[in-house]
């Protein structure tokens, strides 16, 4: 073992364990220190522990053929999985990790997404088969069942419609979540059209919206308009669906000069309601897809359980950052920061 | 540069490059050559030409601190995408290049699928909502088109249905494809059965089924038997639906002491109808999610557009061949092969 092996196998980024002819590990590098123990240098090669490992290590030093293979961390590294190439030297072998964890998580994201979206989609399926049936025969010459009946079909078949709308423009942002939007909008307008907007909404509730704004309305961020009006639009429904027991919505825009987490001037939109709020427990799941704190009441509402996510993923394509806060019988909160053009 | 360094470079299995001091490629190992291109040894490591990767390198040499970058290959490595370390050495820089094109892809992938189930979902969602709303208005109170949007609505909520369905399984079937299934299915029996619960659909169209089969009806093979039962019923069904003109549908069944993609024996499976068949250009992607020779007649008949997806990946949990023929005006014929139990 030479310096200059050192030199060479600290210089690159995957774990790395070469062994010597004696079947002893002879050095090893950082991220390989890392993910199987500090140590080891000058042990036997069984000291790596992992059975799929050493039966390939074993086989290299028995037939001089390089050899793969691939298993799931342990202990250290039980979040990861590895695929290794041991390949023989004149002297030894050269074990090298690559980590594969990031493509079976993003297989296990897939198949996690299909079986959410199967499921929001199955009961509201079932129950509209359930009425067509029921209108077809046994409810075939009640005008009032039958009204009631695609009253509630209509509500369904409008939620799933907004489930598939949501599903796109999730897709949407995030395959452009790299490019920065660049257009120029007038952010004040913006959010004072989405509450002209929701305002035939929440009227019905009993719920006023109000804004109280300490800039121009000619205001200016570079962004995207259709998707910082679905972020406005999404909050400022929230607010009024699940807190119209508050019968308030209060909208607050300020300028700050310097927001620490933006590392420069910023502006903060802020939605808060006075509905029950919920746990604070919820919120580190709240943007993931498909969390509801209520699913029975969220879907009542006629929730997708994909609006929080979407809005994540906007104001992250808008290199901001999103907030969001609850005392449980105090209302909610959700901020929104945008960068300011300097 | 060394043997030695020559030696542990050729030992890794990602393109390496070693620069020396004066700028100039040292060594470039066999998965580097094959990415960047032959000849480049002794030359400035400008010739490497990716503009992203140059200004990297030459920010290491200017600073002395590792460097990394991310690009889309171009010329030989078009379809891959790279991450890259530049790492500095006592003397020169190691690069480092890192493949995540798969997990890009996987990205892709999965913005594919949503942009393609949501295009499935929103056709018949738009066309309930029309009927329950003219059900409501307009044809309140006429009952022959009640029940003519009722029948169709029904139609259409049941292939939604479908779709989530096979959606799931699907799902289900790519995460244990590695897993091979053990148990011991009787292969005569199983396709027998399925035959006799597709003779219902098949009658009323005027297609007969029949099997001529040359194997044991007791003939053993290691599967699944709700997969299996899945594969022959997709298949037969197709066959009656697509090959109905055909008035018959052919299925066979035979044992083949060496089958040569399988490297032993199998028991070859084919359904053969008399129909119109399709034009073998489009075979290649026949097994695609969602990729249909006639969208409109497949949609007429009642398809998800996942059937022979779910048959690839069946198949290929299996350790068996799945293989499309087609002469237009012939029919179209499809053969399952699946090892046979030493």
């Amino acid at each position: 073992m030479t310096t200059r092996d050192h030199q060479i196998l600290n210089a690159l980024p995957y774990p790395l364990v070469l062994l010597g002819g004696d079947q002893r590990i002879v050095a090893m590098n950082p991220p390989a220190v890392e993910r199987l123990g500090a140590g080891l240098i000058g042990r036997s090669y069984v000291s790596l522990r992992q059975p799929a490992l050493l039966d390939c290590i074993e086989q290299v030093f028995r037939t001089g053929q390089a050899g793969r293979t691939r298993y799931p961390g342990t202990g250290l590294d039980r979040d990861r999985t590895w695929s290794v190439l041991a390949a023989p030297l004149p002297e030894g072998i050269l074990v090298s990790f690559e980590d594969v964890s990031e493509l079976e998580q993003a297989g296990q994201a897939r198949r996690d997404f299909v079986a959410n979206v199967s499921h929001e989609l199955k009961t509201p399926l079932t129950a509209m088969l359930g009425f067509i049936e029921t209108l077809r025969g046994a409810a075939r010459d009640d005008a009032t069942a039958r009204e009631r009946f695609l009253g509630i079909m209509q509500r369904e078949a409008e939620r799933m419609n907004r489930l598939v709308n949501d599903l796109l423009s999730l897709s949407r942002v995030e395959s452009d979540e790299r490019m920065r939007p660049t257009a120029e909008i007038r952010l004040g307008d913006l959010v004072q059209s989405v509450i002209a907007s929701l305002r035939p909404v929440a009227e019905p509730l009993g719920v006023t919206i109000d804004i109280d704004c300490s800039v121009d309305s000619q205001t200016i961020v570079r962004g995207d308009a259709d998707q910082l009006t679905q972020v406005f639009f999404n909050l400022i429904d929230n607010a009024v669906k699940y807190g119209r027991d508050g019968k308030r919505v209060q909208v607050h825009m300020e300028r700050v000069s310097r927001d620490s987490s933006l590392r420069g001037p910023a502006y903060h939109v802020t939605v808060q309601d006075f509905g029950p709020g919920f746990d604070p427990i919820h919120i580190p799941r709240l943007t993931e897809r498909f969390y509801r704190v209520d699913s029975h009441r969220s879907r009542e509402m006629g929730g997708t359980g994909l609006g929080l996510a979407i809005v994540k993923h906007i104001v992250n394509r808008h290199r901001g950052r999103f907030r969001i806060e609850s005392t449980p019988g105090n209302g909610a909160c959700f901020t929104v920061s945008l960068p300011a053009v300097a």
